[in-house]
């Protein structure tokens, strides 16, 4: 549940950031260290081979990801 | 390591938002989910006596408490 909601999370940030293309409040800082942040995380998941965690954190990373890419496109 | 880079990645959009009250770019939606779902992995780390999870879940808790009121005040 709570993997879930932090995970799903991302989303309407995501999409408002896509749509908007707002990234002047968003912090570059943090999406760098929390992109790398989730990087352990999905690496953890993988040498615990724990399906839930890989899951989880992979689309958090691509989430991630897609608006660490934005901010740094739009700044 | 992943748990402090991911913890520590909302300091900084702590900051930047309590400094530049720039919060149109950030998602309410995404904030007031990501706030519960930390509550659930708090309670989870609590059920587990876990302390690296209790202790890393508060301070991610007071980070995003801090940034959904600045957005809920600053809209």
């Amino acid at each position: 549940m709570a993997a879930i909601l932090t995970t799903l999370s991302f989303v309407p940030q995501a999409v408002k950031t896509i749509r908007s293309k707002q990234t002047n409040g968003l912090s570059l800082l943090m999406y760098l260290t929390f992109t790398v942040g989730i990087g352990f995380w999905l690496a953890y998941g993988i040498y615990l081979m724990s399906w839930p965690m890989i899951i989880a954190n992979i689309v958090t990373l691509a989430l991630s990801l897609t608006i660490l890419g934005l901010k740094l496109r739009y700044g």
